[in-house]
């Protein structure tokens, strides 16, 4: 008997559960023009200077092929940012296909089948599925309430199979920032256990109340991999394009990696990137501080927060007596998009909401929120 | 004692061979102005429709994240045209980031490790190298001298772990292009073994002898993966654009896939892609049928070739007792930049062409290389 269509599929594809958001897509495809807040880039577009770029590239003909590891211009560039950044030479910097690129690449590089992760809870729902992919298994550590690194829970969950710590700060989706103190028992726990640490830090440029820089755990282990991007520092969501630095060996197999998948990054948008790192982005976060303002001191009126110090997510729970998807089916019947914390945790009690609107309509979404409490 | 970097990397990555090229690579870094024969892409630049196009798209704020599957016009417009082509309903097409990027979503869809996936020696490097990402066992099927599918070779190399024929034609690295009659007895092969068909079509508008168009296993045959793409058609490699279209079920895993790790194709050139899809290939065509007539024309009189009737390569064997690898160095000491057939076979025996480039330089690389015969 033939097989059935569904035989040809592999156990690993079989295996990416993308119910969770679907259904909210579902959901929310029935709402006419809703206060939404699901969206989880900048609201505002590409800065000039950069699309200029682009634009320039694609007439002069950069259309082909780069190098697998991307144009030398842009990573110089890069590699002396980040090494005045980070006080050392940080070594070659390989160009992805955004960070959801340079995550596939590093925990294809590193995860065989078995192998462990760890991450917090919530987390990205990108992790747990790359991870499927590679045969690897997540483990996945719970931060509530306070959403913080707790060095004990982590080491808690450690076993011989453990290979890898991921850590993503500003978090997506609490928008916590690591403090230097919480960086650095991550580092420890990391050294005494020798993991290697993946440091998704897409939102860096978005810090509210740093005094300095990112924390980040490259400043103190040099076994951090670090991935970094420009979709949501310069709203290139549709760019693709991102960066990776770390250990020289594993940014090797990273690239060879790459020549035979993602092949390069989109060749006319590196130029632009390069032209992007010029652009100051003060303005925007000082626009997008103001919003996170705003949301956190509307909502805590009657919503259990954390405070979030970056990116551009605020996680509140869902009211007493309801779950976060029946919270979430409420607010949609009253207009507003959000996203319910089972997307991104393994509990049903938190909804994200991303705030990169207009103030009005972060206004208008807070207040209808208030107002089902 | 702490792990060694090495310990780190995945068995996976670690089992992607990539030496084979960079060799040649390593080799071609000290000439200096070579004639360049080993260049996969076009020589002509994209058509200015489509670049007007990414321009138009870019300035109007096209820059964000587009569906996973692509943009609705574009994928609209190719599924009318490849029903037309095809005679049926070809079902939802997925725009992926390049051919390649549409081959690992594929594989990664259908590959369980220990599954086994057949194709033609000669082969398109990145086959090997994408199944052993998946686990999966490449079974390679000798196709020397002729280069043609032979119906029995691939049936004897069946097994009941098998899942998966490739086809790739035009083929790259030796320009044939399957016959009516070879797809058709491909055909019933799959069928009558239960395989799914794999259909790499990424070289389908350079055809040079054909009456009517490229002949494909998905007309006869509805278990069939299609891939094309825009890169080598309309000199977008650095775009990163192709489509892939086949069963319902598998493209619909194909694009679950791609929402965790390609996210989707770049925006911009989407809906550049479509306006390249009214700009016709004929001239171009015609240049390079010159160019194949040409160097077949020249290097046939001191090498044994099979004629090329696609793609932009062609394949002659080595001189009698010389290895590919001898003869490329021999090539190379004389300024011609040639692949071995290493790279692209478990034989060294012959030596890659790519003949997009000017009538000059090929008139000139030919007469170099019969010269050292």
């Amino acid at each position: 008997m033939p097989r059935n269509l569904n035989d040809f599929l592999s156990a690993r594809s079989k295996g990416v559960d993308a119910s969770g958001i679907r259904k909210v897509f579902d959901l929310a495809a029935k709402m006419k023009d809703p206060i939404n807040f699901s969206i989880g880039l900048p609201d505002f577009d590409v800065p000039d200077v950069a699309k200029e770029m682009a634009i320039t590239s694609i007439r002069r003909g950069d259309n082909r092929y780069t190098q697998t590891q991307g144009i030398a211009p842009l990573r110089d560039r890069l590699r002396a940012d980040l090494s005045k950044e980070f006080g050392r030479d940080v070594g070659e910097v390989l160009i992805t296909s955004g960070v959801s690129g340079g995550l596939m690449l590093a925990m294809q590089a590193v995860m065989d089948p078995g192998d462990e992760a760890i991450f917090l809870d919530p987390y990205f729902v990108m992790y747990k599925h790359l991870l499927t992919l590679t045969g690897g298994k997540p483990v996945i550590v719970d931060s509530y309430p306070d959403f913080r690194f707790h060095a004990d829970r982590v080491e808690a969950a450690i076993t011989p199979k453990t290979k890898l710590l991921i850590l993503n700060s500003p978090s997506n989706p609490t928008g916590i920032v690591m403090t230097e103190e919480e960086v650095r028992s991550a580092v420890e726990v990391a050294r005494k256990h020798d993991l290697l640490i993946l440091s998704d830090e897409i939102y860096e440029p978005f810090l509210y109340d740093a005094a300095r820089g990112l924390p980040s755990a490259a400043h103190a282990y040099d076994r951090t991999i670090v991935l970094r991007g420009f979709s949501k520092s310069h709203a290139m969501t549709g760019w693709r394009l991102g960066y990776a630095f770390g250990p020289a060996e594993i940014i090797a197999q990273m690239t060879k990696l790459q020549q035979y998948t993602f092949v390069c990054a989109p060749s006319p948008f590196q130029h632009a990137a390069l032209a992007a790192l010029d652009v100051p982005m003060t303005d925007y976060v000082a626009a997008y501080r103001k919003k996170r303002d705003m949301a956190y001191e509307m909502l805590s009126r009657k919503f259990e927060i954390q405070k979030p110090q970056g990116a551009f997510y605020i996680f509140p729970k869902a009211p007493a007596g309801l779950t976060a998807t029946q919270f979430v089916t409420k607010a949609i019947d009253n207009n507003v998009l959000i996203i319910p914390g089972s997307v991104f945790s393994e509990r049903d009690t938190h909804f994200r909401i991303s705030y990169a609107t207009t103030d009005e309509k972060l206004a208008q979404g807070c207040e209808v929120l208030c107002g089902l409490v």
